[in-house]
């Protein structure tokens, strides 16, 4: 790949356009909004000139309601020799297209798995995507030509290329990233009534199941309307459990034994799938952390530099840390520091920190 | 408090008696299992011959099955001045007690908040609930010597009182945590039947939603055993957001303009409702961390020493990271350390950092 068009400056696009410029391709930049294309260009992405004849690849990132037209409008100026989008659902977009009549031989919806907090060039960056999952669509009409300059792509963007089915793809992102937000949104806005008294109680689970519950509205309305299908079947699973759940309560609230053996009974059945569904989320932060890892609990106060003295004793004990919380308890300036390590490194870790004048909590 | 006897010698028992004793105050200890109450005196925990005559306060740690019953035989052998338990729920155990006929002055129920993956007096130890919420429940029959006796105990564990209604502690801890637990194993259930492909799209925010979905079906099914009304009425609350999520998704998917605004609106609502509840989490993973604090994420390799290298380096530059997670990408060794930290220290951060040759990630 030697030229490449850029098509949406925001984010995902200038982030795309930094990576593929660092790599050496000629990238050009174009925006609804010529202002957003000239600070891309300003960023170091490229430039805001036209491309000179055809590119080797164009790249559409504009929201998800944009695309088709987007792919259609660039497709029809024969801008490039291969198209691909970068929107966060894939079903509806390739639909969309197939409607308009175009050839798709050229054609295949993409999914860099990079999210982001903040949106716009500003906030773009050539390595968003490196080690990231990127999610390719092709279908067996793509011309291989076409998926290997798609490749191209992922690799230039030091990505990890993903490929799947544009309805998998859809079905995938609403049950690990569609369903959780929602969810977590629910379980946090339980927390509005509750009284400050209630609130202080709050602990680490609680903490964890509501972080997300902080994202950004009006970006998550975008994202849940290019997907509402496969997200209400996938939440539909939950409210059949949920019912299943409430009504095991309240047999578990009964003054009949028998009732109550079997809410307990549908009790633990949900618990145990949980177990075993959180098996299979992949990563540090996966089935290993809770179960495969020991967690050494250090007391810390809240002077710089606490976090540093610990990992640099944890290094001089030879312990690699595996993963790491932060906790700050009600009413103290104190916090707790969770260090997660191997099985057999906990009981020296906790002697060689202890030996540094730590105070341990188990 | 000169004299105490602990009934029941698991995590928390001994705990509590760990710390009792560590503060000069003489503990006694029975457990239905003597040969566990030798284990607990034998960690240090005190003694486990019987008081010689009444002591000054005595702590019931037994399930919350059990707490009457262990309470009303304490009570009858007058074995102490002040009776406190400790089970996670308060309310049954109270109403039994007040239908065994038993004067209460003597009693208040308590809950320290200390939560632990291990139980057993091994996995005791006597700073297990140093800053840590213990919630009180006096009633106004409560003698005041003996609520004065109960707070001298959260004192002497270093923990921080909190008072409350008991059926008030019982709805709150339905909400704080019991629904967490089961709705995280709900989202996670959901996974079980995804294939391969889908769970590699697995990034942070499912990671934190299900991560006390790795916690022991048989301890959860024991706690809200004893909570179930409050708790199914917290999940009715949900289900019936749900079900309006469910709704505002399906018409996101009509054809008809207007129902496609009603529906997103309706996820709007969930969502600002989603942001306002989590607001309320106190603490540094509270709201704190996503709006408040800014993110410099590394990239680090699998090599010990990496984070006490970045520590490190984050305290030669002045900053004081307060929180840190870590994230391992699919399909590489290397991970994702995100570093959060003050707004106004992210730039001279990210800048002491890549001096210093660390790859970043914004």
């Amino acid at each position: 790949m030697r030229t490449a068009l850029v098509i949406g400056t925001g984010l995902i696009g200038t982030s795309a356009a930094l990576a593929l410029k660092a790599r050496g391709v000629a990238v050009h930049l174009v925006d609804h909004d010529p202002d957003r294309a000239a600070t891309a260009a300003a960023l170091g992405a490229g430039t805001d000139a036209p491309p000179e004849g055809r590119v080797d690849l164009a790249v559409v990132a504009v929201p998800p309601a944009h695309v088709a037209a987007s792919v259609a409008a660039a497709m029809r100026a024969g801008a490039a020799r291969a198209y691909v989008d970068v929107a966060s659902v894939k079903g509806g977009p390739r639909r969309e297209l197939t409607q308009l009549g175009l050839d798709l031989t050229a054609y295949i919806g993409t999914h860099p798995m990079s999210g982001k907090e903040r949106s716009g060039p500003f906030a773009a960056s050539g390595d968003l995507f490196e080690g990231r999952p990127w999610v390719l669509t092709p279908t067996r009409d793509t011309d291989t030509e076409v998926l290997n300059l798609a490749l191209e792509l992922v690799a230039l963007c030091r990505a990890v290329p993903v490929v799947m089915d544009a309805d998998a793809h859809d079905r995938a992102v609403a049950l690990v990233s569609h369903t959780p937000q929602l969810i977590s949104s629910m379980v946090a806005a339980r927390l509005r009534e509750a009284d400050e008294t209630a609130v202080r109680l709050c602990g680490q689970g609680i903490r964890d199941v509501t972080r997300i519950a902080a994202s950004d509205p009006r970006m998550w309305v975008e994202i849940l309307s290019a997907n509402p299908g496969p997200v209400a079947d996938v939440l539909a699973g939950v409210a059949a459990d949920l019912d299943g759940t409430v009504r095991a309560l309240r047999a578990l609230d009964s003054a009949d034994e028998a009732k109550r053996a079997e809410g307990a009974s549908g009790i633990e059945d949900v618990l145990r799938r949980g177990n075993a569904g959180r098996e299979r989320v992949p990563g540090k932060h996966g089935a290993g952390v809770p179960t495969a890892y020991e967690v050494v609990g250090v007391l810390i106060s809240d002077r710089p530099g606490e976090l540093a003295r610990i990992f640099a004793d944890a290094e001089r004990a030879g312990v690699n840390v595996e993963d790491v919380r932060i906790e700050h308890a009600t009413g103290q300036q104190a916090g707790l520091v969770q260090l997660y390590v191997e099985p057999s490194a906990a009981a020296g870790l906790s002697e060689a920190l202890r030996e540094r004048g730590w105070a341990l909590r188990p």
